[in-house]
C-alpha cells in the first residue's frame, strides 16, 4: 500500500489530491510563490494526526502543518512536496479554566473565535498578530503583534502543548501551574519551531483579565525620529503600555487611500491604554505630557469601544493598504521584520528610510515599536529581476543592521524559507545545536522539510 | 598526560584536588549527601571553560557546575566524580544597559551583588529565591522565589546567554532584543537545565524598574485554608501582587524560637505591594478589604524600608527556623516543592497537613502560593531508617497529589537527584524526548551526569 492509499484509509474523503484543495493551502500572505503539497489531510483528532505521522514517516512523506495560511515566511509551503496537515477542523475550545485564568483549545482555533468564546468570562487572550490567524500557527511561528509590549508573545503565553513528534508518538509539556523547574522545558523548544520538530495538537493558553479600563488615541510628530525618540522615552520611563504602534507619513498615505482617512500624512503613534479607571487616566495624561513636551501634536483619543475598533482594524489593513499605495498588476509586497533593542531604534528606522530612499523603494514603515519591532513594507514586481534584486538587498542590508544593533532579524514573523539565508549570521555556532535538536527529533527529516534551518545546517544533509 | 596534569596546565593553582576545595563544594543547603568532586577548577574566562570542556571532554571526566552550592536537589554534587567547575571567580557585572533595562553578567555575580550594583539605576532585579544565590546556577535551575507572582521566573527573565557545549565550543543565544521568532529557542532549553546541557558562562538579564512606592504587611487567618482561599481570590480578582506568602502555624512558631517574634501561632500572609503611589494603595485597601471579608485579622503594614527588611528577612529564615523547632543533633531538613494551579492549591495544602499529621511529621508549610507553589519543611533523623521512609512515603504522596491535580512535582527548586523517580510519572512519554535532547547535547554524559533525567531514560545508558 502506498502512503496515500494508507492515509485514504484513514481519513476517508478528508484525505484529498484535488487541485482546490492543494492550491487552497499554497496560499500566502507573504511575497512567496505559491507551492502545492501533493495532497491535503484533514485530521479530526490527536490520534489521526499520531496515525498520519506514522504512516508518512514510513514512507518519508513530507509533513507540512496548516493552520489559516497567514504565515508571511511561507512556513505552511510544501517546498518538498509532501502532505499538508490542515487543522482547520481541529477547531474546538476543549476547556476554559476561568479559575486558573487559562485555556485549552485545539492548534486549528483562530485568535478571534477564541476571543468570541470567552467574551463572557471577564478573560481575554491578548496576542494579536493582525491576521485572525490559527493559535496553533501562532504558536508555531512565535507569533506576536501590537500587544506584545504589554502582555508578551506567545513564548510567554503558551503554558502547556500536546504535540505528535516524528515517529508519531504524543507527548504532553508543561502544565496548568504556573511555573515549574521539572526538565527540560519542551514548550518553549516547540514554541517557534514552525512545525520542523512536532505537530501542536493541543494547547493551554494563558488568559488575562479583560482590563477594567480601555483608552485609546493617536498622536503625531514631524519626523520619524521624533515619533521613535517619544517610543523609546515613553518604554524607559516605564508607563505600561498595551500598544504603542508607529506609522509613518508613506503608510498614512496607504491608510488615506485605502481608506479615506483623511489624516495629516506625517508619521503617528496609534496606542491603547489597559487598567483600572484611574491607573488609565494616569497613563494617558503621563503619556501624553511627555509626548507633547517631545514634540508630538494633534492628539486625540478615541473614546467609545467603535472608535477603538476603527483605530485598530485601520493599522491592521496595513497591507491592503500598501497595495492601494501601487496597485500594480503583479505586484507583491516583502514585509520586513527586524527588531532591535529599543534604545538603538531609531538608528534601525533610519537605516530603514535610507536605504529605502537610496534605492527609490516604495516603503512604508510600520511597528510595534514598544519592543523595538518594526516592519518595512515593499512594493515590487517579482517579475522585474531588478526590483527583485533591490528588495532583496534591502531586506539585507536592514538584517545586518539589527543584528549589528544587538537585534535579531526576525522578530515576530518567522524564519520559514525566507530568513534562513541571515540564520548562520544571526545564531552563529548556536546554528550548530539547533541542528542537533533537529536532528534528535525529526532523524527522518519529515516534518516541514527545508524550512528553517539553512541547507547545510544540519547533520541529516 | 592525564585529564587533571591537562587542567593543572591550564590553570595552574586555580586547579585543585584538595580536600577541603573538594569537601568545600561538596556543601548542600538541601537533605542531600556531601557528595564531593575528585577536583575543583577555578575559571576567570569563558575561554577557560571552554578549554577545560575540552580536556574533560577528551578524557571522558564528568564536569559538574558550582555557584554557590545553595540547590536544594543536589544539582551539584558530583554524584559521578570528576571536576567541580567553581563560578566564584567569574563575578563581574559586565554591563548595565540600563537604557534597554537589561545587565550582562557572569554566572558567578550573586542576586544580592547584582543589585547593590544596581542601586544607583532605578532598576532591579526581583527575582528572590531567598538565598543569596548565584545568577548561573539560578537559571540553570530555573529558579524563582517569593517575587515570582509578579515578576516571573528565570524563565521570564533571561534574555540571553553565553554558553559553553558540551565539544568546547561557545555559542550565544538570544539577543538584547525583547522578543526574536528566529529559531529554537537555546535560551528556555538552557534554562533549568541544571548543568546538563551546557555550562552557562555569560547571561544577559531584565531588569525592572524600582518600585516608586512599596507596602508591606501581614495578617492572619484562623486557619490555612482560609488563607489559602483568600490567596485564591486575591489572584483571580487580579491585584498585582509583588508577594504574597503564606505562612502557617507551625512555621510561625518556628520564628517566634529562632527569632523571638513573639507572633500568634497560627497561619499568616506576608504580603507586597509595588506600584505608584496611588497603585499601591489602591491595591492594598483592595487586598485587605477582601482578606478581611474572607475572616483575616491582625492587619499590621511594615511602612518603613527596615521593617520591610526584617519581614522578608523573617520570611527567608525559614530554614533555621525549621531547624529551631527541632534541633535534634544529627537531623536535617527535606523541602518539598509542588506547585499546583491556583483553584486547586487548598486540596494541594490539605493533602500535605493530613498526610504529615498521619505520619505524625514535624512539618511547616511556606510558600509562594500566588503561584500556586507551596514548600513543606520536614526534621528528620537520615540515620534513621523509619523516618527516612515516612518523608520520602511523604514527598511521594504529596508528589503524586500535586500530578492528580494538575500541577508539578517542582515548582522551583529543581530534579537534581531528588525528584528524578518523579521524572516519569510527570513526564510520560515526553522524558524520552527530553532524553534525546540530552542525547544530541552531550553524546559523551560528561555534563553533570547521573542528574535530572532518571537512570535508564536516556538512550546513553
Amino acid at each position: 500500500m502506498t502512503a496515500f492509499e494508507a492515509l485514504s484509509q484513514i481519513l476517508g474523503h478528508r484525505f484529498t489530491t484535488e487541485a482546490a484543495a492543494r492550491r487552497q493551502n499554497a496560499r500566502n500572505d507573504g511575497h512567496h510563490p505559491e507551492i502545492q503539497p501533493d495532497a491535503v489531510a484533514f485530521p479530526e483528532t490527536t490520534e489521526e494526526v499520531a496515525r498520519i505521522v506514522a504512516v508518512c514517516a514510513e514512507h518519508n512523506v513530507p509533513l507540512v502543518a496548516f493552520g489559516t495560511g497567514t504565515s508571511l515566511e511561507g512556513q505552511h509551503l510544501a517546498v518538498m512536496g509532501g502532505v499538508s496537515l490542515d487543522f482547520s477542523r481541529m477547531n474546538k475550545v476543549l476547556k476554559i479554566n476561568a479559575e486558573n485564568m487559562n485555556v485549552v483549545v485545539q492548534p486549528g482555533v483562530t485568535r478571534k473565535q477564541l476571543n468570541e468564546e470567552l467574551r463572557a468570562t471577564g478573560l481575554f487572550f491578548p496576542i494579536d498578530p493582525g491576521a485572525d490567524a490559527s493559535l496553533g500557527g501562532m504558536a508555531a511561528t512565535r507569533a506576536s503583534g501590537t500587544t506584545a509590549v504589554r502582555y508578551g508573545t506567545m513564548r510567554e503565553n503558551v503554558l502547556a502543548l500536546e504535540a505528535v513528534m516524528s515517529d508519531g508518538s504524543i507527548i504532553r509539556t508543561g502544565s496548568e501551574a504556573r511555573k515549574s523547574s521539572a526538565g527540560y522545558d519542551l514548550t518553549h523548544l516547540l514554541v517557534g519551531s514552525e512545525g520542523t520538530l512536532g505537530l501542536i495538537t493541543e494547547l493551554t493558553l494563558k488568559l488575562h483579565g479583560q482590563p477594567e479600563a480601555v483608552a485609546a488615541a493617536t498622536c503625531r510628530f514631524a519626523t520619524v525620529t521624533e515619533a521613535v525618540d517619544c517610543v523609546i522615552a515613553t518604554i524607559q520611563s516605564g508607563i505600561p503600555m498595551a500598544r504603542i504602534e508607529l506609522v509613518d507619513e508613506m503608510m498614512v498615505r496607504g491608510f488615506n487611500l485605502a481608506q479615506d482617512t483623511g489624516l495629516p500624512e506625517i508619521p503617528h503613534l496609534f496606542l491603547e491604554f489597559h487598567g483600572g479607571p484611574h491607573a488609565v487616566s494616569e497613563q494617558v495624561s503621563s503619556f501624553r505630557e511627555l509626548a507633547e513636551g517631545m514634540g508630538a501634536g494633534g492628539w486625540a483619543e478615541a473614546s467609545t469601544t467603535e472608535d477603538r475598533n476603527r483605530l485598530w482594524s485601520l493599522r491592521h489593513g496595513a497591507l491592503p493598504a500598501i497595495t492601494a499605495l501601487d496597485p500594480g498588476p503583479g505586484k507583491r509586497t516583502m514585509s520586513t521584520d527586524v527588531c532591535v533593542p529599543i534604545s538603538r531604534l531609531a538608528e534601525a528606522v533610519a537605516v530603514a528610510r535610507t536605504e529605502a530612499d537610496a534605492r527609490g523603494l516604495l516603503c512604508t514603515i510600520v511597528g510595534h515599536v514598544g519592543d523595538g519591532n518594526f516592519h518595512c513594507g515593499l512594493r515590487y514586481d517579482p517579475a522585474d529581476p531588478e526590483q527583485v534584486a533591490e528588495v532583496t538587498a534591502f531586506s539585507g542590508v536592514l538584517a545586518e543592521a539589527a543584528l549589528r544593533l544587538g537585534g535579531t532579524v526576525s522578530g515576530e514573523h518567522g524564519i520559514g524559507i525566507g530568513k534562513q539565508g541571515y540564520m548562520q549570521a544571526e545564531h552563529g555556532a548556536a546554528l550548530d545545536w539547533m541542528a542537533r535538536v533537529k536532528s534528535a527529533f525529526d532523524p527522518g527529516g519529515i516534518l516541514n522539510p527545508g524550512k528553517m534551518l539553512p541547507p547545510g545546517s544540519s547533520s541529516l544533509e
